[in-house]
């Protein structure tokens, strides 16, 4: 039977709320398929969660053929899990702990790579029971500080999240290889466009990842692309070579220039005509940044790093990690100052007779020219700062000056790309990211299992995730996803294939509308009719709102003539057919979109 | 693709935990079905989630048909909903509340009344749109003091919830029938035998409520069913007239016994021999009971209740609430005490010279013959009490003895029913609850829509639950759900139709095995292939443990005569059947089986 709209519940609204900044969180809201019950919490309404049904649908017939195995693991999760694998802090706020009646502590899974190698670890014994690859459809939740968005960025969402185990690397290759096609063909069924990008894997863990991004000008997350076919996300970015020159020629004579309360870069550059008479850009500040090393560092390895980057740009996490050490972390203000660093008028001198800080300068801030850094004193700059004179030669690094230099920044666009190209950076959505883990969980959980040889071993792992919901925000915010009238769904994920739209639902209008719902649901579509006591404007406007790829209308003076009215949602033409072909010429229009979206990607 | 055994995840194990009570528990765990993670949290297993979720789309098909519409709402709900529902307190520590990163609670929803009557608050203006029946399938949490049973009572489980939404009671008639209906269709489809009983709304605010409940000697529910057709569970089934007489005579002169720290009847009967020298039958106390009316009563109305039901009878809850008013609950001690009622030594002449405490006394208890009362000092008990001439005549009650006499006990195998048949105990295991909830959430969230004269009303509301994972464990619990080897599904939520056991899974049987488990999918069933280097005792022991209605046996000795043999799991005798008509065979095995489930009901 064809759902009839006055039998289930779409109130569509002309009005987006307030705090709805985006496309996808506007349309949805207005199209009535969702609605927000708390501070990033949605209820999803009938259509809303038929589009999410789809998706999953598409998700679980692809990870099935890939041979993944459907689980379904507890929401709640014994914080001890968290502790053991050490992600208990590194999670932090984010993480949503309950506390029992007894006083032990829930976390609430906003993934579940401790859940299930505990579940393996107890479960799986032998290298006979390996390869598996376990995966799941469920609520996660995430205590964001500041959700936003709509279901982009909420506290409650959907994830298909999967884990493989493998006795050898190799077997990770294999399993990583399954998924990663796996995501490939979900995207494309789903029918929105993405592109896959090198991605970090050190927060993971894990030795590689790459992520699945859909381009849409409103996205969070910011990628490059090469020319020569190199892609990245922000966070992984690497640059090709940039020149450097550490034994440039001063510009002019050391001077110190009071600079009070210039703690930022920004604040420094609008107050220093002020102090110095001259205009200064980010771009000839030096931005010297203090970082500690871990606790019970072996001997020898000095206990402060000091990171260089130009002022104009952002220094990156994981570069920074990679040249200075694992586990390395941004000094507190306090611990700094006492270990004589006074932060936000640092500058790289302060290495000066310090055996305990090494020095790490980015390229495109190991170079001559004039520089502005500071002054290693509150509230006092030097200007015409030169790297030969004020620090190399004084810290007799001048013949180790090339080693000093990396690739500590964020990519910018137009940066060199690492394969000889030009970075181009753009904008999107992350809706799936895939890991390879190695041995990270299995270690810290303490799980091992008989290899052939009968010796014990780690399983290697690799995960695997998609956000379920963010599938259709990421749809409407691509292109063609949306128009100024609302939403338009590819065809194999909207709520419903098929919008019959019976401008007055009666007499033998309603006879002719049934009928072809009936036929349209017989040959397998999904079929909805709009079945109210509303004009016709108000019928069309919200059609276009909630964005069904195909549209028939059945009006009484057409179907005097024997005709109905077909039309695509999106850049379609208002077909006149005959009634009796109709349900077959609907059908092909379908088909022609979907073929189109599919082949867009 | 036939399921290979060795490319999913099944676990068998010879023994069940030590924890497990109940078969169901014992045979899940042990055919690798679920996973225990935590103190009553479990993780659902590829064979159990498959069963799950063929429950799951019976019951989603079901609620369509009967014009329900799925949607999804958030688990996570402010707690001011609870607070504005009255439901905070109510619930108490069953709730989990999670405070956010803003310092603000949230509940985790263990049901939906509050969100859901908010969600439609928001989004129905008018009577047009109403009737709207809304349901989804949903992870609950619920934190229980003392998680038992397996999935039968753990803190996070799957329910089936839905809410209906009427402008009048004759439309909330046809919400409760529709959805009633459903939920026979559902059991009946699911192959569970069920029984219908009349159950207590009182808790949820509403005027009638039946509970749908599997039959099992393991159930931890206790219903009651008349010869004549009344049925209810314990907590509302009420009993047919029984005899009573205040007016009985004296059996003895009234005597003080001391009786030092007897406070339960237990004690008391186990001491008496040694404090008046003869024994004491728990059937010869009364047991008197001390309530608290809600403060802010009406003037004129006692603060206090007194119930008195005999010493081996229960009280019962909502029967005492029904005769003495709502808002009543039992006294704490310490209050009781202040007031004069010293708790474990009261006796019903405790009323005596007070103005303060009504007398209400269950038939039973309502009688002549000899006594054991409590002695209203501690430690101190009374024998031959006797209404009249202890309580009625010195209070002046006499005359209106009758008024006093009411059914305020759980019923007891043998009763007398209200239909004047007999009332049977048995136990069972509830998987289900229809509820007319009225206007008790519409009312306190202030929820309203316009009615046909242009009023503002608020909306009549249902709701319906079924415990999704609840079908599985009952099942496994009912008659013929389970034997020694294992357990036994019902065709129709089996976590596969068919399991082929290939003997020796190479050459000509695994072909032959192949080739029967593609025909077989090709005919809409799924089939499992144990595929796996045992012997077939080991096979042939897990098949019968995990349950799969038909199991198809492939090996080289019959396949050299081109035979294989087919068996039902629930007391089949192995059939040889020629290789080229095994896949109709099978089917037509499976299809007996199936009718032969679903009659039983």
């Amino acid at each position: 039977m064809p759902t009839l709209w006055t039998r289930t519940l779409i109130p569509t609204s002309r009005e987006a709320p307030a705090d709805a900044e985006v496309p996808s969180h506007q349309l949805l809201m207005r199209a009535g398929m969702i609605h927000r019950l708390g501070s990033g919490i949605y209820n999803y309404l009938p259509l809303g969660l038929r589009a999410l049904h789809k998706v999953m649908q598409i998700i679980r017939e692809e990870m099935n053929d890939a041979g993944a195995v459907e689980t379904l693991l507890s929401a709640l999760q014994p914080i001890e899990l968290w502790h053991r694998s050490g992600r208990r802090n590194d999670y932090g706020d984010v993480l949503f702990v309950v506390t029992d009646q007894h006083g032990r502590e829930q976390a609430l899974g906003p993934t579940h790579e401790e859940a299930v190698t505990e579940t393996i670890g107890a479960l799986v014994n032998s290298y006979r029971d390996l390869p598996v690859t376990l995966y799941q459809i469920q609520t996660k939740f995430r205590d964001e500080y500041r959700p936003r968005f709509g279901i982009l960025r909420s506290r409650e969402f959907q994830m298909k999240d999967a884990y493989s185990f493998d006795i050898d690397h190799e077997g990770l290759d294999r399993s990583y290889a399954a998924m990663y096609e796996a995501y490939c063909r979900i995207f494309q069924r789903c029918g929105v466009p993405f592109v896959v990008v090198e991605a970090e894997s050190g927060e993971m863990g894990g030795s590689r990842s790459q992520q699945f991004t859909v381009p849409a000008p409103t996205g969070e997350d910011v990628i490059f692309a090469s020319d020569h076919g190199y892609s990245a996300n922000l966070e992984k970015c690497a640059t090709g070579p940039r020149d450097s020159d550490l034994g440039g020629e001063p510009t002019g004579e050391w001077a110190a220039i009071d600079t009070p309360e210039c703690r930022s870069i920004a604040d420094l550059c609008q107050g220093w005509k002020r102090f110095a008479g001259s205009k200064l850009k980010p771009a000839n500040v030096l931005k010297t940044l203090i970082y500690r090393r871990p606790d019970g560092h072996d001997d020898g390895v000095a206990p402060w790093a000091m990171v260089v980057v130009r002022g104009d740009h952002e220094a990156n996490a994981e570069k920074v990690r990679q040249a200075c050490g694992p586990g390395l972390k941004l000094a507190e203000d306090a611990e700094a100052r006492t270990a004589g660093f006074p932060i936000g008028f640092v500058g790289p001198h302060a290495i000066l007779g310090r055996e305990d800080t090494d020095l790490y300068i980015d390229a495109d801030a190991a170079r001559g020219g004039f520089w502005v850094a500071g002054g290693n004193r509150d509230h006092v700059h030097v200007q015409h700062f030169n790297w030969h004179r004020d620090v190399l030669a004084p810290a007799g690094l001048a013949d180790d000056a090339a080693t000093l230099i990396h690739d500590l920044r964020n990519a910018i666009d137009g940066d060199p790309a690492p394969d000889g190209g030009t970075l181009k950076a753009s904008r999107g959505i992350e809706v799936g990211q895939v890991f390879k883990l190695g041995t990270k969980y299995s270690r810290a959980l303490d799980i091992e299992v008989m290899d052939d040889k009968n010796q014990r071993v780690a399983p290697i792992m690799g995960c695997y995730g998609i956000g379920v919901n963010r599938i259709l925000a990421a749809s409407i915010e691509s292109d063609h996803g949306h128009d100024d009238d609302g939403i338009i769904w590819p065809a194999t994920i909207a709520p419903y294939s098929f919008l019959i739209t019976a401008l007055k639902y009666e007499g033998n209008v309603q006879a002719a509308a049934d009928t072809l719902g009936r036929d349209l649901e017989a040959a397998g579509y999904d079929v909805l009719v709009d079945d109210r006591d509303e004009r016709p404007g108000v019928k069309f406007k919200d059609a276009d709102l909630i964005g069904i790829p195909v549209r028939i209308t059945v009006g009484a003076r057409a179907l005097s003539d024997g005709n109905v009215e077909i039309k695509a949602r999106h850049g379609g033409q208002v077909q006149t057919v005959a009634l009796d072909v109709a349900a077959s010429a609907a059908v092909a229009l379908l088909k022609s979109i979907g073929v189109a979206t599919t082949a867009g990607t």
